[in-house]
């Protein structure tokens, strides 16, 4: 697959373009909107989140409810793009740290510094998630589940160990703040709201997981081809996010190997493989093992501040405090389904690898052929009889 | 750039082939024994290490002692395949946690486990290596340079505020577990001799500095362009590592907005834009600074452990414990060259495409011209007179 | 750069997102919307070509005039989409010799052969044609030029021999048929004139040049490199075309290496070398030679005539004529912009190689360097004082 | 799939990469040494051909026999480096007519044209042998069969209508200049025995043959999936190819509509759809239709010849005749199967598109799916009941 988005954050629209779905899927708007809308929710969002209210267009790749196989443009409308068009601006030459602003126009020989916080505004995302809800889409038809949540909002986190993935996901859209633990939900909460009377900002840690991924995704035979970098790139990609992990990666640094390992253990009575534990977050060798998938994100701390900062104005020489720019103030709760759509792209395209084909009607039997192939008694032949998630 | 590798551990040698440098650089094969020397040293290792002494074979791509432009494939024996070949092996059917070998035999219906160790083995690194050695020498062309260190090896972390970069990345060479504090470098190598008595294993934290970078490499106007999402990827690549963080990503995610960004200051001496502080580790949206690039990288400890885990025969359906293969007991020192030359590999590529051309007497100028052109007295005229590494 | 078009023929709209170029290059709609009236124009055209009057709107990538570096969304508006839309059509079962609609259906596995006419149409070249103009935009910067014009329609071609490459161009764009000779144009309007009535269609030949083109760009260092072979798949990506030549290939093989070839000449006067001859087409090696290019395509007739042809109803297992759609009678005038296009994508992509850098400020003198090292005098030091375009 | 090669002419090996193969697919060097020789083979050849003997070394990839899934490096010895190796060699200034010697240079700044000749030439083509080897190897286990052959030399062509595509393969290699029919065949050689007493040099037609090729392979929903493209590329990267065409497209031409098109019939007996004409090459929209696919290569005679050009020295400036480098005299009958080899790349590489999977026992029951759902009675259930070849 091959996803491109493009188009500015005060611009007629967002556009991204999918490519690489087979015919065959069933597609509606509502689908995409339903990702779009929850991408503007949580807590500590600046106002423009009233203003989008996003709304796709599916401008071609399906046609009588169904997708055809050729490329999807997605559309999006920027609401507020009427109220700038036309509009004289003052350049904008006080570079923000922490943003695009310097940097871009160091690369790009920009006066006006909007030309880069244009494009690399977050606003980009809208794009991503419209996409991603097809990929999340696709791989629902394999009943694969994308789903995430806030561990961590600033210095406060949440202890989840004991709520079951599926909950997590669950409770966590019930949550402003998009945490499954009602405490350490509150807890966030008032941090944020802290946050804001001080004319400041928080990141945090998202945690996205895949559930009933098929075992035998990615691969080990060339670097770029193992799933741990592909995802590493993805959620790296994302605006904000800076670290990332694969379970939990810098604490299993710290650990012997006897303890970071998970077991493969023998259910004798179902004559079925299975992991006791999921320290490896879904992936040995670059290759998904059946076990849920968990990749961990790190934000920072959202860069435009009602504090100003210190900055030196391009067009006089002097330094100055940033000027403030609409913006939220925790965009953490909000990464949620961006991350989930980066994750499903990826791995819709690594399940599309896997099984090849055109249409959805030549996929639903490859999987199944996989499904069973691995549900055959031990001693295996060939292929070993190993965990399938339901 | 491209770069593929190729080849299996224990087969008649690994084969790099890297594409897309320009013509005219010097390039004898010393330079590349040098850092697969640095790959073979620290300790921690296995026995495997006294065997290898890897020596490349430059078959391609340069003539008379230059490059040639075209592209350079790297041949690195296999000293120990010799005792190999033409032996029965007896199928190896206990897969190993932690590794690719249930996975792999799940991807490709492998039978005998050899057939995924052999390729997905940390061996594959050394041709990465060797790649990586002629990305770094075109780098230092422009007094670029890469290196690294350890911060950790199991819960043992060494402090190394207050030694400079340079300082860290030279002393770090003369210490056998690679980290430049003395006395964390001592507990380090204790913390290891333990592991090694306890037929158990380490991991830990590696640190790679990249110097002299210019501003403006990388972008934001693409997901996969930006430099995070690149550099994260070439690092997940690596065998063992599934954590990667720009700066320290995980503890500014910890932060508020005015504490977790690095603010733009004016030295009105020089006339000279400065950033007192490196949180962003390098990189603002997606393109770097001018400042040091930072990038830290988890991996978890080495899965083949003395002490037998638990897996299953998968020949006999039977619980059994592993079988132990002739390994390292920590890494993580030898990380650090790999880990460079994956780094190196992507800078190198970000360097070609802002500079084009073909031969190092194009790159040369353009690259001189870029630096003049942003050296000029604020107010500034296009493009920004901003720190430039010297 | 990456070109990647969407939608379909009768849907809202096409859009092409064409990504890499450099920041600060001035672009209005009206440069793009001149090559979409070029493309609808060219006696042979059916009646859709009235209804289009295709106009481009830039949803992204250019702000104050000028790009950004960012990725372009060209959108044009289907005006008959309206319509269509929400018309119940009865399912296209019987597919047309020549077409995708048979190998879609089994591709794809669609039941309305709709799905793949849609998509596959030559509609689609709208986008192209729109990606294109940009592309030529931007090689005008550089005086590069590229032009086209018809040198055979059926079994009706013109000598052009004598006539300079571009009064071929300015003429062509003159005549109904886009061929720069009167006598023969007015006999391919004629043999044009007879297909219509006939009920029957035409293909033909047309001629594609870049003039002003530097020598050096493309590469013969890897297969896929080389200029011929990305010039062929762009020139045979475009539907109906199923040959192509670098300058006059099929002659070239009928000759002896002593005809075949280009001499190497001195201006003794100039201290110039030169070329007496363009056999080559303008490459050599894969490689621009600073002469003309010369790319030559081959289009097949319509699929879709008057006349009907055998086809199988899939629906009804029965032997029966096809059914008409709305079509050209001949495609090839109207092709000549959309050769241009695709060859001015895969130029400027080569120029862009050659140059890297992130904004036509950097471009422009690397340009000018370049061209400057290669007139200084003979004996050359490296780089040899050739042919350079005016 | 990804192919790279590498090396030089006279360096100490040629090395081709080839990736993304199915684990599984037996191999041994004697399948590939099989189709080196076969390349070394042709009247016309120049005196390396005793020199060589080529023999592969598959370093990696396989084991036990079969493929393992990795990337397959494979190394052909140079045998003549021995002799050249540390031999004081002069600069070579005087570029060839049609050769990459000043193109090369201008483009990497070479001062010794031995630079661009030892990668541009076509020895580079052993590597591609070698890999495309496997690819025809793969394209047995479906019944798939890749064949080429001679159809001018020069001004001499054979007309072999009415010899059966496998007849022709087969004649073709019982033929010292790989022409299918007898009479041409001895007129082709006289007229390459002329060539070579008139210190001359020939070039001429080649056409490649697949045959049992299902129906369904490439697509049209994007520019570059189209097969034309993509095989358009592969046959144009080929040293001395200048000009391809699917079928007789340059014939298609200049014929109208009802003249040029494969009718869809009905074998009402058999129930199965039939196209009594093949004059698409085996294409419709990018796609294979399930008869035999033809593509067709415009060879440019050999550059080098034995009677001098005219030429300039790079070094004093004075225009002088070429030097004679040792070379072909005709080297159309060798390039039979290093087209062969391109085309099985790009063919194997779109089959893996269409059944994905990672092992042939994966592939191989998806394969006879897809040939199971092709075959069911009209009138069809979505997909229709096509020719399936044999």
């Amino acid at each position: 697959m091959r996803l491109i988005t493009s188009g500015e954050s005060h611009g007629p629209a967002l556009v991204a373009v999918l490519e690489g779905l087979p015919a065959g899927l069933p597609l509606k708007p509502e689908i995409i909107n339903f990702e779009l809308a929850r991408r503007q929710k949580g807590y500590g969002s600046g106002p423009r989140m009233k203003l989008e209210r996003d709304e796709v267009q599916i401008l071609g790749g399906v046609m009588d409810g169904n997708t055809t196989g050729g490329p999807l443009p997605l559309l999006i409308p920027n609401r507020d793009h009427d109220q700038w068009r036309g509009k004289a601006v003052e350049p904008f030459t006080t570079p923000r740290p922490g943003h695009a602003d310097l940097t871009g126009a160091i690369k790009y020989g920009y006066r006006d510094l909007r030309l880069a916080l244009e494009r690399a505004s977050a606003r980009e995302t809208a794009a991503r998630v419209a996409a991603g809800a097809v990929c999340k889409h696709l791989l629902a038809q394999f009943h694969i589940t994308i789903g995430g949540y806030v561990t961590a909002i600033g210095d406060v986190s949440g202890d989840l160990d004991g709520i079951p993935y599926q909950d997590r996901i669950t409770r966590a859209e019930a949550s402003e703040v998009r945490c499954p633990e009602p405490a350490a939900a509150e807890a966030m909460h008032a941090r944020i709201r802290q946050a804001i009377t001080n004319r400041d900002t928080l990141g945090g840690i998202v945690e996205v997981i895949a559930l009933g991924l098929p075992p035998g995704l990615g691969s080990f035979v060339q670097w770029d081809q193992r799933l741990d970098a592909r995802l590493g790139a993805a959620v790296l990609s994302v605006q904000a996010v800076k670290g990332v992990e694969i379970g939990p990666a810098f604490e299993n640094a710290r650990l012997s190997g006897t303890q970071a390992h998970d077991p493969i253990r023998l259910d004798a009575a179902a004559g079925d493989i299975y992991r006791p534990a999921d320290r490896s977050g879904g992936l040995e060798g670059g290759i998904t093992t059946g076990q849920p998938l968990c990749v961990r994100a790190a934000m920072k701390p959202i860069a435009t501040t009602l504090n100003p900062q210190s900055t030196v104005d391009l067009a006089t020489g002097q330094e100055v405090p940033t000027h403030y720019e609409r913006s939220d103030f925790c965009p953490v709760p909000r990464a949620v389904p961006i991350l989930e759509a980066m994750i499903a792209f990826v791995l819709a395209d690594a399940l599309l690898e896997k099984l090849g084909g055109d249409s959805l009607s030549d996929l639903l039997p490859r999987y199944e052929a996989l499904r069973k192939a691995q549900l055959t008694d031990l001693p295996m032949d060939g292929v070993p009889h190993i965990f399938w998630p339901e």
